[in-house]
């Protein structure tokens, strides 16, 4: 089977590594492809060395390497270099860069330079975290440089920010007013983002930030059509419960876009494309979609099981809702 | 008083320093200015950041942070990031990175990459080693990039190498035929160089490698127009004893270009600009040039008070080589 799924950071990350354990403890889909499409908008240049965070989440949650406790970055971290870029006097120092993180940025860029583009690198990087063996592909959305800016007010005055300034160094406590995602107009797909869609038997929607890290992939020309065009089901994971964001500032960015921060509200922005919507069992009474099916289920990815059974709830009812799936599901559990 | 120096890495490094510590023992000379330009030959672009190891060694060893055992790199280095690169696959590794080091490395080209010249950036790098403070002024040779690339023929053909990929990977054990310094012919002064040698008072040349360090310094247009021209005696200090480096291959050097490993030989190359020259004492009945005077020293430095000795015997016999000199060195004595 060939899943592909559209992702973030941490939230994403956990929740496709827990669905690759889930495929593996399957029989009849541990031959599974899981294709993920991971958002780039957040990235940044510091230090002149090319930053990709969701990218790097998704590889050291794959590969083994991420700091648990954190959800991203690298266990058994430390800081040196960073700590003589200070000395020197070097900004910004609102962003941790670790020295083991910071070898991928410097390979990375190293790579980059030569002329190799964003999909050819990350494909690199992904050999050495062993996502081939995995069987898991993981995608730029676009390698055209797309940033997200944040546009607010505050005493320094209103400006565009990048969007790790408003996340990482004001903790999204200043009000985003909008978010624009500069160079976007000119950006394409990455080789292989829109096959994978359409080419898809199940696509799946992590509980990723629904405006700056899905909204942002969407947002890429060619990448929302596929998915209304897709034959493959499409489901979704809220990243909300009862309101509240999982992780992370969610709600901080439904509120700039004018979007109610509830299930409902995220699914409102998928609505084009949506078959499947879990939600919290406490929201599952009041989500009603016209057209996709929801189903309640705990979120909250508390230890890798849940989420490995989070993961497979939201593959079970993608199955469910494909042609032939059941048969697929039932011999799955063989 | 303004001394001026023109450096290569370790040797010249320790010598400068001991220099500067001669100078601030001795009361008429605290005040002296020392002004250094650096040879940036040996410069390397690696996983895509500039890498000045004769500035870096400069940096280092007059700012208190070389290791002292190696005479370059860092004190208390670790080498996590390097580690990180290799488990990548990316190349090359046989160049030494330690994590304290690339934080240098980092610095400087994300400045390089805003624009600022390498005078500029090194002015920068200076100040977080306390050069200003202690009176030194670090130049690059020049703001042009110069690359010292050496042709050899092993089992491998015949080729040009980047010159550290000779002194460090085959750590010059192939014969050199012969050397290029790849960009000189378009080369200028890095701002200051020639003023600082025109309106110094004293001219030193440290126990630098001859050809691939104060050699290359000299080819860049216009700096030994300068030496020959100045007023100021131009003191050398032999990197040879009996015919023997004291570090690193300066013979297979002195070797590629038909030059005699002695150091009358070395003094040879500096003819045209030499008013004296100190060798060690061994050697010193044996070394007769026809304009510049002779005198013999222990030239090792074994510890740091050796270092000064010799850094203050060399700026002695520039002193009584120059008009004046010797009221400035008896004041000096007092």
């Amino acid at each position: 089977m060939r899943i592909t799924a559209l992702s973030g950071g941490v939230g994403g990350a956990r929740f496709l590594r827990a669905l690759r354990t889930h495929l593996d403890r399957t029989p009849a889909l541990a031959g599974s492809e899981l294709t993920i499409i991971g958002n780039t908008g957040d990235d940044i240049t510091l230090f002149g060395l090319r930053v990709c965070p969701d990218l790097d989440t998704l590889l050291y949650t794959l590969g083994g390497g991420v700091h648990e406790g954190q959800g991203w970055g690298r266990e058994e971290e430390s800081h040196r270099v960073q700590a003589e870029l200070a000395a020197y006097g070097a900004v910004p120092q609102w962003f941790a860069l670790g020295d083991l993180d910071l070898g991928t940025h410097i390979v990375r860029s190293q790579w980059l330079g030569q002329g190799h583009s964003l999909t050819e690198v990350t494909a690199r990087l992904a050999e050495r975290w062993g996502l081939p063996e995995q069987r898991v592909t993981l995608l730029p959305m676009s390698d055209s440089p797309v940033e997200t800016h944040v546009v607010l007010e505050d005493a320094e005055g209103r400006r565009a920010v990048h969007f790790q300034e408003w996340w990482v160094r004001l903790q999204a406590a200043v009000p985003a007013q909008r978010f624009q995602a500069v160079g976007m107009d000119r950006a394409t797909p990455a080789p292989g983002v829109l096959d994978a869609i359409r080419t898809a038997d199940v696509v799946l929607l992590p509980p990723s930030n629904p405006v700056v890290s899905i909204g942002i992939i969407l947002g890429v020309p060619g990448v929302r059509d596929a998915l209304r065009g897709s034959a493959a089901p499409v489901v979704g994971v809220s990243p909300l419960i009862g309101g509240i964001p999982v992780r992370g500032h969610a709600d901080a960015c439904l509120a700039a876009i004018g979007v109610e921060s509830t299930a409902a509200g995220v699914a409102g922005l998928y609505e084009d494309f949506l078959d499947g919507w879990l939600v919290s069992e406490q929201d599952a009474a009041s989500v009603r979609l016209p057209r996709a099916r929801v189903e309640g289920r705990p979120l909250l990815m508390t230890d890798r099981d849940a989420a490995a059974r989070l993961a497979g709830a939201a593959l079970e009812l993608a199955l469910e809702l494909r042609p032939g799936g059941v048969e697929l599901r039932s011999a799955g559990r063989d």
